[in-house]
């Protein structure tokens, strides 16, 4: 049974904002969410926004509570820029490298951890929130050292070492899966779709392509209307072969990060099955980590680092 | 110096409405356009649209007069759909095999041109339009026989022997420049772009990574948005690269397909000569056949074969 609220994590993103009492012994008290992103909040919103979600979980008045934040909050558009870490990044020292803002008469006490970026030219990229995912994946998987997945919008590839983040990648999957299916001649192939069975197997179709042929995808992805044209496939197919031919690009053109150890997916479960399925034509094995385990296992191992 | 108005070419696209009076010598005796592309026309509306075009070029009473149509007139959703010739296709055979809507009362006799499709498992396509430049290909290069490249909003890749379309296959570069540019995070890293320099710097790198990695394009994209917040690179530079990129990978994905010869390059000036700085980097020479060219040449072959 959950004690007293000891401190409060936080994961503040683009679109929605997450609160979790934590007690002394690490349980969670309370759990509280918002839709008050970092994307719809001007940067003096936020210390409304934060006081609004605590509302009824938090008294207003007592000692100072520590309020640990990852995310966005931390972008140079959002509350307070906390600047970047920079690969090879230590995830110790995430807490150190925090800012502090202040709301003021308030006895919330916030600190907003920083991302990493890499510098190296060609290579260059940026995270916010991962960062803060993979100390959690460093702590609820001992020892861990290997590719860590984490499939997304913008999904991440990163070469983790204990607590040494060495170097990483992001591929726009999801988002290049969202906007062609609204925006491009494809969304005449796949709206409507909503048969499981057939977006099964135009998933699996699309997987072996992506995984078979990572350098086609451009001409792959057009072949979707001519075969709906031609054969007749339903949109539910055709969605599918669209999700699984991106998600079999993303893993054939990052294999060569893998060295055949397990790999860590980190996200929601039904993307993270997708991912694993690929994974698996590899003859890679995987293991799921829930994406809010992770960024809580990694707020409280920030704040005791 | 033009003579009298023999018969008219039609080029009917999505997007635009296209026709040229040609004298018995193959001449041009007028040229004419309007916006009724495919895409703003109901099928009943196809004969007013033409009539439009052509008013104060041709007498509306006297002999009746051959209208050769080739494009998107003959899709499923045009004018009367001209079922396609399938692959392996002898380009001889468009005018026989095509269909002849008629308008009440008019001297005009319009036959609209079929397009190709490829009905292979895994490799369906289609196309319509491209036929005809095709033919015109083949009647500009005598005895050509090789791989012909038609950059665009979706680009075409063909292996032509003469009059014969062996295969063909579809590249949705041009589109997913738009769409991505557009509607994905990488519009606020392309948008205001004006500096023809920096974008011609970006368009190398892209280019060169494109070409050297097309496995990795999904990566590589969301690249383009760290850089421009790390580096610093402009938004005309991020165009470039985002242009080259694609190009790149389009062209390093498909170059299995070329063996060495001379590349006929289909298309607007602008855009064929910055595929044809990606084929220079591969030690593969090109030359430019303009579109318009193309399609005239094509459209006269048809009639006369």
């Amino acid at each position: 049974m959950a004690g007293r609220t000891e401190w409060i994590a936080v994961d503040w993103g683009t679109s929605n904002l997450r609160a979790w009492g934590i007690d002394a012994g690490g349980s969670i008290t309370f759990a509280a969410s918002s839709d008050k992103g970092m994307g719809r909040l001007e940067p003096s919103a936020f210390p409304a926004a934060l006081t609004e979600v605590l509302t009824g979980h938090v008294e207003r008045d007592g000692d100072p509570l520590d309020v640990l934040i990852s995310g966005m909050a931390g972008a140079r558009q959002g509350w307070r820029e906390a600047p970047y870490l920079e690969t090879p990044a230590n995830l110790a020292r995430l807490a150190a490298a925090s800012v502090r803002p202040e709301i003021k008469g308030s006895r919330l006490s916030p600190r907003i951890l920083p991302g990493i970026c890499q510098r190296e030219p060609g290579a260059e990229d940026v995270m916010r929130g991962e960062e803060t995912q993979l100390l959690g994946v460093s702590a609820l998987i001992k020892g861990f050292s290997g590719i860590v997945v984490m499939p997304g919008t913008h999904s991440k590839w990163v070469e983790l070492d204990g607590r040494m983040v060495r170097r990483f990648a992001t591929a726009m999957t999801g988002e290049i899966f969202e906007v062609l299916g609204t925006h491009s001649v494809l969304r005449h192939s796949v709206s409507g779709a909503d048969d499981d069975g057939d977006r099964n197997e135009g998933f699996e179709s699309g997987l072996n392509a992506g995984l078979a042929r990572p350098e086609m995808l451009v001409s792959e992805l057009f072949r979707i209307r001519p075969r709906a044209l031609l054969s007749g496939v339903d949109p539910a197919w055709c969605s599918g072969f669209l999700s699984g031919l991106l998600i079999g690009a993303e893993i054939g053109g990052l294999r060569r990060w893998t060295s055949g150890g397990e790999i860590p997916l980190v996200g929601g479960k039904k993307l993270c099955s997708l991912y694993a399925r690929g994974f698996a034509k590899l003859g890679i094995s995987t293991r799921m980590v829930d994406a809010t385990d992770a960024t809580l296992a990694g707020l409280k191992a920030a704040r005791e680092l």
